[in-house]
């Protein structure tokens, strides 16, 4: 597995794929710099007038609903549909769809529309999504990988994808197949946006792997490997952001052998 | 007082509060990284849809008009209504009021229907407020604390709330009651947010001490020290905010009784 | 010229001119902060309300195009419009022009309707808005400033202004006049908004500096330099973006003679 996931690395450096983002108003800044640092080519842009022109323009293209708002979500429709038609891969992350009913609404109607490639959100957007009804406490998740896991793949059935959930351990599941990640460090839940960014990076994973299980599953690890690099020499999660961003940058394929935890289940 | 500010922050970093910001673009990713950072649970939201719903599940309500616009205006009325009918306390940051009409006009609508708990500025916003009339250019300050404590005095007793005002001393007021806090550091005024921060702060600690004026002081003593300890290890402007952000999240007890200068008055 | 630019960063420092951005969500903040370091005083406004009070307060007007949308675009007429009125200087950066015809018409009308003084973007952006014609892949570029000059002077002639182009060498141009800076580092190319950061930096050159053309090349060899003294000890992009901040605010004159590779052609 470790070959492949540097191969993917090479791949996306070397092709410096074009990720289009319909992303949150928090995260957009982190999540170009998340791109830029993997080597993909970030574009962010939300205006229904060129929404179309720029999905043609794109290899993945990421929607987020941090911070919805109705305009934005037309935006989310038009590009989803274009990259549909496209064969372009879509990933949905579903921030704190559990918190609100236009929140929720949103989702299901933008999974039953576009028909995102992958789902990536953490345990609590997951389990309200396969619940289809409230829970969740904004954007946090009280949930372990393990609790969910069957909700993961309900969801991955019914909505005929690939479904990525975030947490202590991470769980990326396609109809019966699965794989868990046990990357990562506890100081990336005390940065704003990290979820975000796993699923930008997912973006510039599945942009270049014809895989959308095997971009998902190495987009994670290579979050929870970066995080656990820069957590080792970070006083808080200050210094973590720069490290983090450094360490993807720097990411060598040693890195990748010495501290790959990913398990087919 | 110490021990008081650290009971504060550790009920925050065990409750983790929901604080919910309907801020400004430009510092949207700081002040949720600063909530993160001292322990509370930040979620940023502005869609009239969703707005009531987010303030069902918040502790506190940040509104911050740094850049708004007529959707977002609509939002803040929407929270802070059902913010007010759900005794959840409000935290309005009138951001460079003074400069235009369309801020001044707002804010003064603001403070009247939604009466937010604490008023959190620097001394130009307040004195603009207290006079109703412009001044103060953009959003930064030449005044001190010393020459506006009347005007802060004056607005805290015509909007019935708690005043605080930021600057090289910061002041909060309510009514006849008053405290300076001597904390802070230069490199704060070449950051820009850092009022933007001490808003969603105050918000954190508004959220667990039923004290309004208590969590104002806390808030300003907290944002001071942080900056002190931070700077000191600082070669400018770009590293005090990853240290800032390490700062908040490593508070100790003994930090603060060492730096804090707070003196009732 | 070292002496030139030196009085030029002194100018602002002493005189914390405000420049007024009406800017993309994606850099609000980092400009911001650029602006801050470098002795500025940066506002964002974009709410067509107030948008001509903010311009009657700022030194110059900075627009960017890169997360464009009809109530941004309406905003940036209006005041693009008060500032010539006013002599206002104003710089006008088309992020991605090339890659949708939606920012293409918004950029032509612009320059059409407004008159910027200083056009500012990279090679790719300048040849398809000399071309009017599409090009570019988002907002990277493909060209170096060689390859681009004879664009940047027909869109020069064309438009009536000085146009900056940046890239391995920066390219500065007004009618028959030019300068290259070959100043900067690749890892500038790593973090999202540097282009976006030097239209803001070159705001505040022209805020004090009544000469565009000298204005426009004094931000790029500031830009250039502030790179190369943060690369010097940046692991990767993400202390880069610190550093690079540390040393904008930092700067001595020395700096400036030590690294100034600027020559008029």
């Amino acid at each position: 597995m470790e070959n492949q996931i540097w191969r993917d690395i090479q791949l996306i450096r070397e092709d410096a794929p074009l990720v289009l983002n319909i992303t949150n108003h928090v995260v957009m800044n982190t999540t170009a710099n998340a791109l830029l640092a993997i080597g993909a080519s970030p574009v962010m842009a939300h205006a229904i007038e060129e929404i179309e022109e720029m999905v043609a323009l794109a290899k993945a293209l990421v929607i987020n609903i941090g911070t919805l708002s109705s305009p934005w979500i037309m935006a989310m429709f038009k590009a989803g549909k274009e990259a549909r038609r496209r064969n372009i891969p879509i990933v949905l992350d579903p921030v704190g769809c559990g918190a609100t009913r236009f929140r929720m609404t949103t989702v299901l109607q933008l999974i039953r529309e576009i028909q995102p490639t992958i789902i990536r959100g953490n345990a609590s957007e997951i389990r309200s999504l396969a619940l289809s009804g409230p829970g969740g406490k904004g954007v946090d998740s009280q949930h372990t990988p393990d609790e969910v896991s069957e909700d993961a793949r309900a969801l991955s059935r019914s909505a005929g994808c690939v479904v990525s959930v975030s947490g202590p351990v991470d769980l990326v599941v396609q109809g019966d197949d699965s794989v868990r990640i046990a990357n990562g460090h506890p100081l990336m839940t005390k940065v704003t946006g990290m979820g975000c960014t796993a699923s930008a990076i997912t973006g510039a994973f599945v942009a270049i792997n014809p895989s959308p299980f095997q971009a998902a599953a190495h987009g994670m690890a290579i979050m929870g490997i970066s995080g656990e690099i820069a957590a080792g020499h970070s006083a808080g999660p200050g210094s973590f952001q720069s490290n983090f961003l450094d360490a993807l940058y720097g990411l060598q394929e040693a890195d990748i052998v010495q501290h790959l935890k990913m398990q087919s289940l």
